[in-house]
């Protein structure tokens, strides 16, 4: 896959993207990174990017020019069509279904803004998503791209070894974790609990499986509503509510 | 403020820190970012910083002793005590209300994970808080401590310019923004509605509301529960409703 990002602070991406398992994928030939300062394509005489706002009000708002023909010159030659991505607050919210479809494609091109508003025109004739990684405000849209590409990077083939795919396999489940212990069992005096030092692995199964059901219902209730769940779970979730009813 | 990071990767958030807003907040003395390899803490001959899970199971575990070091060791001579932030997808979802709440301690720690799970003696025993962007799964927490990182910045005094806050005031009225359009006013036959170039401010302060409320209406409806709507604001939305239904 190639991924290319469109940006005016292409140097916040290099600790990114020349580390840990972004840097692997790269090695491995399974993704090529490339960040594109749209400045460059600006046909200003000055090189300017934005301009005030029709209407008047604070900010400055971007020109369409520079990313119009930066996502131009991207996608020359190119026989299948790149899917341009938005990031900013107004967007669809991102999700990790969302990463499993971005991970299917041949080519993303992501455009980030910095502390300006877009003008309408990219957002209505350049683009095919607009994303949002949550309900907060950044500088820009460079760590949110980023967050984007770590997760889409890591679902294609042969990024991730064993080792690291694990915890995606829990998570992916629908339900939150279950607590993990290692050495030692006594760390000051704070204890593994027994039934991990038992070697009884049907416990063990049902004792994390409680757990992250636990957990589940304490933190984040509304994921038990769609999360796959036995009989068994189910009785052991009436348990737990009635026991906290009689406890208040 | 001060904010600490613990990561194994310490040189992914090179390019972050020294550019843009975050760059700027350093040089006027807003904030200093410290970021530390937990691996230099650990007790083990190998440096090792995880180990097998008890009970068995894919994947590897942080083990306690290197973070708690660590974090005692950034707490030594502190005189209040700081908020130790655990980056994990289990944890509360970051808003930015949450952001604001951080925006008022004076020492922030965050601790990055990569790719394993956390020994649970250090979910229960040295975190304040737990914390995820969202739903989807990262390859460690840097990037979503990144995230946190620079949205707790520029809600810090003097670190902003009025030209940068002004798009937070926008959103923070609980709708999502209007559009925005910048010269040229015909862009290769994309054209700027004319209310913006009529100079008449009444009619296009209403064009902004209305567009804004359309826009909420269309991509995160949910909002409209909360924001702070006039009667004219819910004529303009009922009115958009009854043209929808019409339509279909």
């Amino acid at each position: 896959m190639k991924m290319d990002v469109l940006t005016l602070f292409p140097e916040m991406f290099e600790g990114v993207f020349n580390h840990s398992i972004l840097k692997r994928a790269q090695e491995k030939n399974a993704v090529s990174y490339r960040v594109t300062n749209f400045r460059d394509y600006s046909e200003n005489k000055h090189s300017n990017v934005d301009d005030y706002p029709y209407g008047g009000g604070a900010g400055m708002v971007l020109t369409p020019q520079p990313l119009f023909s930066a996502v131009e010159d991207l996608k020359e030659g190119l026989s299948s069509e790149p899917r341009v991505i938005l990031m900013c607050p107004q967007g669809e919210r991102f999700t990790q279904q969302k990463a499993e479809e971005l991970a299917k494609e041949n080519h993303l091109i992501f455009l980030c803004g910095h502390y300006e508003g877009y003008d309408e025109r990219v957002r209505a004739n350049l683009v095919t998503d607009e994303i949002s990684i949550g309900d907060f405000v950044l500088t820009g849209g460079e760590l949110a791209s980023m967050v984007i590409i770590d997760s889409v990077t890591r679902l294609l083939p042969e990024v991730l070894g064993n080792q690291e795919s694990a915890p995606l396999d829990s998570f992916s489940n629908g339900l939150l974790e279950h607590p993990h212990y290692t050495r030692p069992a006594d760390f000051r005096g704070l204890k593994v609990p027994d039934v991990l030092l038992s070697g009884d692995h049907a416990k063990i199964e049902r004792w994390r499986r409680e757990q992250s059901l636990k957990r589940t219902f304490e933190r984040r209730p509304e994921l038990l509503e769609t999360a796959n769940l036995s009989d068994k779970d189910r009785d052991y979730l009436r348990r737990l509510k009635e026991s906290q009813q009689s406890s208040e």
